[in-house]
């Protein structure tokens, strides 16, 4: 068969960080290709980490420039660290899960094979996630910044009590919150922590993002949502400890005084699903609706 | 004062429906703009209900054809009625409220003179917002037809233990779901009944639908909101007594089979506010925030 | 084997009404009972329309004087009514349901001979469960009366935009709310209605009565649980149409002026349970817990 | 007057912790009560702390040995902290806040002086309310204890992701969760952060321990009340940094396989209330209800 016929010509495989019990599927994964003239490269850290040497490597920063597709084998976390490594370029990603798919990672690894093939078929379909990009400023000047695909949250450390915040929205004073913090989250996000604390289920295609205060003091500071293009400053008027979260996978340490900055990034995330996915599908089945 | 210098020429003035008691604001209002020069025009129901000779009236169907600003004295209610019925028209409405300010009226009584020479003046803003409509089909047929500025409400009877619907969105499955109803709520409803039920507030600039159960029987039956130019089919599955609700104010009977579909409205309601309104404001006067 | 070793002498079998798909796990049942030495009884309606007729029937008012053990064989809407029906005889019932249980029923009638066999040698457990009575009053008149053991709600008709109540509880003002309506539920009701309208889980050996109210226009208006001994008075200031209804089985309509004076039932209800049974590995399983 | 006359012969004032703008208000209810023949203690911290040596001190210790009332100047805060530090011995308590009133403190200091005439003449009533006692076990040893008026909240750490809880009740296992964390709250700690957490209002006369998960990932996890005398062990199953806090207050860190045992204590707190207190009036006015 040749390359030719194929959708994409070179695909990267990325393993879940430290789980050797992916090697078996990256294997299978990566001969299939090759035996359909797929040039397969495999991440360098985890070809190190489950012990493949059979394919060529490409670290991380290289894989938009040599790759058309990235196949990331592991739960919604991989593909959340792996989406935002990638994200500057505008390689697809497709998500492999082991037996259960997950908010992310749509396909099985019990069915990669035929997903694959579908894939190669060019029976899929691509859609474009957007990411947050947070500034932190202190003193007017930038100490950090961050990017997210599903949230940025500012909370109270173990220690604190409570969180005292002041939102304001494209230069409009919101109000001041005192809560265990404040989440600001993309249409992706919002099944995720979002959830848990009480927010909206937005779909990926609304140009949105979630405002949802965790367990907020005042009963009536209810969820909101507002235009993808807003710009929100969230100031820290009071705790004994505040923290940045990007993802629930990296933080940043807030004072008193100090100012986030939240607003869609310039790039955004190009999801791959194989032909028949459904959103409501996966929501039906995560979500174990009736 | 030459009538040139006016934002606005001919204005419309309407009252709430058998509200004698606004008579007096109406009054003051018709005079005021008389004496910038501005040809004032009563709504017909408004001037017999409160007796009001000295101006010249105006059938409501008329209205978006011989005014070019129509001002609504009344509540939220008031409001809704009335967008509706000049919707198809052009013309921008302002609220004014007795007292307090409601989430459409964000001009007070006490105050509606200094806010109506800013407007005549041209210091104001102008804001589109979504309407829905939506088709009751029986078998096949179109039975019935309504818009709405706020919400579609379909939910059981006081009769009825609960109601099943089934919710298709863009031709996809969705779910089915056992509860006290399903509200549909334009961004403009979500601070209304759709709160109630646990909604989550939409900013008015945001092109979506808000899906909020009632009572869910399935308790991740959770509020979703979708892109504004979705179409959604509900089809009542069963239900001992089931209606549909436009803003609260209009209602038709359904049946078991009956589908009900709803999209955007072709038109949309232009909401005139005076300089210096804001959204998060009003937010946060009338939900106590902070 | 000698029906003295038997827990129970005499039990009456009740079918799901108008369920004839009962017939025969209630035969299967009899005959097992019968061959233990067991007198059985039919409650006659079933018998009618299940078309059983080896067995001598009694009506559902003479269950509690003729029989020591009832038998329900249908859902928690069954158990429901014959609780109500039976509560003022001090007879226990155990519930068996097809397949799944219920929160109710926890036999199923896959393994309903093994469980008789275990709860007529003694192996169980009962457990009483509070009911609640209301009595509605017209200008000091009582004009209807009823009980339940799940709740009593007070909510607006499907025709209604909502209704005003006020609460009193032993004799103290609590507040005016404007909602949909105002759940009251036993402990065993809180896993039923008042579950879905954001009510808490009260354990049955709680003495307490939920007030849960149904989409409060005041988002502060949370569900509060009060202590058994309370007397609660609910009076409809305000709708266009109410009811009150038991156990979403039976109802009545309201005016306004009307008050529903809601307390404990002078009589509970005795649930029979196998040994074994866990109230929190019930509530695991029907929510779908972890 | 004679001191006879009084219902109370000894009385202990205590101010908020390092705020010596409660000097005048301490300075003024002392001299009134001075002035009644009433014997005034000043609590020493308080003494030292707000300037104040005309009064003779007392220790903390000390106070529910000599003083038959104490009253404590400041906010919720300060009442839990003495409500806890006095809870052995059987002294009642009464609440001065500045301005406005809180929760557990009841009397304004704008009216303190009224309210205390009143006291004095016998015009009060005493409710008690129960205290939870955590004990936290280490491979079978126990290596913290605490008491809590309000709750006992076991979370993660703001460094966590979220926390795995096992929770068993009475010897019953219930659930495993993961959430940010789980409140265990008396009813007097049910219109405190577990509000926040959406947990429900549990009237003082309960007998009754709320469990409230804190943004829980599976949705059904709701919240639930269990009767008092249950004994609740809650087990560290997974987390990076967890943490046990008592009020609020005090905190104590916690390790995987760590168990909290947390149960009624043995002892309760003596709220004292001028005549005419209605707790539902508190909730009406702080809650903004109607």
């Amino acid at each position: 068969m040749a390359a030719m016929q194929n959708a994409f010509q070179t695909v990267a495989l990325i393993g879940k960080y430290m789980n050797p019990e992916m090697r078996a599927h990256i294997l299978a994964l990566a001969d299939f290709l090759l035996q359909r003239g797929v040039l397969v490269l495999v991440e360098d850290k985890t070809a190190v980490q489950s012990d493949i040497t059979a394919y060529p490597t490409v670290a991380m920063d290289q894989i938009g420039l040599t790759a058309d597709l990235a196949v990331v084998l592991g739960g919604d976390g991989t593909m959340l660290t792996v989406a935002r490594a990638l994200a500057q370029h505008k390689i697809p990603l497709v998500g492999v899960n082991r037996g259960r798919f997950g908010f992310l990672t749509d396909v099985s690894s019990d069915t990669m094979l035929d997903a694959m093939a579908r894939i190669l078929a060019g029976e899929f379909s691509t859609e474009q996630r957007m990411l947050l990009v947070a500034a932190i400023m202190r003193q007017g000047q930038l100490v950090s910044e961050g990017q997210a695909l599903n949230d940025v949250v500012i909370n109270k450390d173990g220690l604190a009590r409570l969180i005292e915040l002041e939102v304001n929205i494209d230069g409009q004073f919101v109000h001041r919150q005192r809560s265990d913090g404040l989440i600001l989250a993309t249409p992706t996000g919002t099944t995720a922590y979002s959830l848990s604390a009480g927010g909206p289920i937005l779909h990926p295609t609304l140009d949105a993002i979630a405002l949802v205060p965790i367990c907020p003091h005042t009963l009536s500071n209810r969820p909101i949502a507002i235009h993808g293009n807003s710009k929100v400053v969230v100031t820290v008027i009071q705790s004994q400890d505040a923290r940045v979260h990007f993802d629930g996978q990296h933080q940043v340490s807030l004072q008193p005084g100090d100012q986030v900055l939240v607003q869609r990034a310039p790039c955004s995330v190009c999801l791959l699903h194989p032909q028949g996915h459904s959103h409501y599908g996966m929501l039906r089945d995560k979500l174990g609706w009736g």
